[in-house]
């Protein structure tokens, strides 16, 4: 990023969870006073440590209106959104005036609603920034991220896993799946990752999926050709948790396409469970 | 199926559910009165109003011995089997003699592994036959299979769960999806289609996924190029059910290529519920 527009001001668009908090702390250490923009229902109240308004979701006018008053013009969306319902919206004349296709994307998919929403943004002049363009340091790099290396066989069900999602990407679905000995055992849709492991280790433990031992391993990798700047796959330390109640062998990551939230803490709880995490090359 | 074979003496090979039961009855209203193998722990204890043999799924000696003494030649594979561990299949000498690879399928999806243990049975002079040859009745037949019709918006969600079975179809996974307005809501795997539907039912009644009154198809396809005598897709009233706490809008089966269980009780069931069912073309 160059020096003049890590200076420029900066608005995070904030999703449920902790990662906006780590990215707009990662954008201050960098000289960047963040405004957060929180969405009512999804963001965590935490987020009130900094500058920061409360929005519905729909309520386009008011969120530009706060951008403008503070002449702002790089925008970062992150965290994961609950996808509302169009009515729950809370749609204003800001809004409406400027996406009367708003409701359209409504039929499809996730990215296909961030592409929109991103796009409305656009077309009032706010340039549209990925996580990963403030706060680098949070991708996946390529090897090993923990302590272990994945064996030879998960490295194998990585590569169909990430086939997978690969084939699964103009569905525009989930960003993750879990493979064991070259068996696909679950596929992410709208349940989200940390449900989908719960099902893996609920599966296991009711014997309906019989794996001997640490077996699997969950693979997290963005659709092809999605836009990185939005909905970029991320895990974190609870993601860990889940992975070893699944009792999975590790976690596979797309190298430079996937977000780690508080690495540090991820990487503890993965060498203390024994499970590797690893980058893999697209 | 010819005069002839529908005289020839019959094994069914029992999964789980009534199903196996239901084209046991098939085929003795054909005039065929068929052997039974019950799989210790998937069959269904009601299996024994029919003659049959208890097993394990290694003890494929067993199997072939019990159907020699029978100079029974057809073998059916019928209904869920719960897929086992290496190590309960309790293998036996006749198994280990005529099928060396038996641990190598258990790398990788069902349907490889059904493949594998079918060929294992052709190798032994066995003619292994599809529940739908036995009884072509249970088919999905192409249109409208209860009283409802599906919407347009709902034909267009069948489609897209259609080209996202097929497209997935080289993983061999699940064979099942829910798409709602566009969006893939659940992709099966390890998990089955009753759970798939569990937790569709859980993320709306939880809000974590906002849909507004019956919205959403299941769709059930084969894999492409699945070998359609072993695991087709099946539904029965139990579907019906889950689909309906679901709060979908109705059921889409590949026709010709999906079985139906106890078709006057699911047309029955849905007609109830408000859901339509239909088989598509391929």
């Amino acid at each position: 990023m160059s020096e003049r527009s890590a200076s420029r001001p900066l608005a995070i668009l904030c999703g449920g969870g902790g990662f906006p908090l780590e990215v707009a702390r990662a954008a201050q250490a960098g000289g960047r006073t963040p405004f957060l923009v929180g969405v009512v229902g999804s963001s965590d109240p935490a987020i009130e440590a900094f500058p920061h308004v409360w929005a519905h979701m729909g309520q386009i006018g008011k969120i530009l209106a706060a951008l403008k008053e503070r002449a702002i013009a790089d925008l970062a969306f992150v965290g994961a959104m609950t996808r509302p319902e169009l009515a729950d919206l809370r749609i204003d004349w800001g809004a409406l005036k400027r996406a009367p296709e708003l409701a359209q994307l409504f039929r499809g998919g996730d990215n296909r609603l961030l592409v929109g929403v991103a796009g409305i943004f656009e077309r009032e002049g706010l340039r549209v920034v990925g996580a990963h363009e403030i706060a680098p340091q949070l991708l996946a790099p390529t090897g090993p991220i923990g302590a272990r290396a994945a064996s030879s066989g998960a490295e194998a069900d990585a590569r169909v896993g990430a086939a997978l999602l690969a084939a699964l990407s103009p569905f525009d679905a989930g960003q993750g799946a879990v493979v064991a000995n070259g068996r696909v055992i679950a596929i992410e849709a709208a349940e989200g990752t940390d449900a989908m492991l719960a099902r893996v280790a609920e599966l296991r433990a009711s014997q309906r999926l019989r794996l001997r031992g640490p077996t699997g391993v969950l693979v997290k990798a963005p659709k092809r050709d999605q836009d990185l700047r939005l909905d970029m796959p991320a895990v974190g330390p609870k993601t860990i948790e889940a992975a070893r109640s699944a009792q999975l062998q590790g976690v596979a990551l797309a190298a430079g396409r996937a977000l780690i939230a508080d690495r540090q803490a991820l990487c503890r709880a993965a060498d203390e469970a024994g499970l590797f995490v690893v980058g893999f090359a697209p």
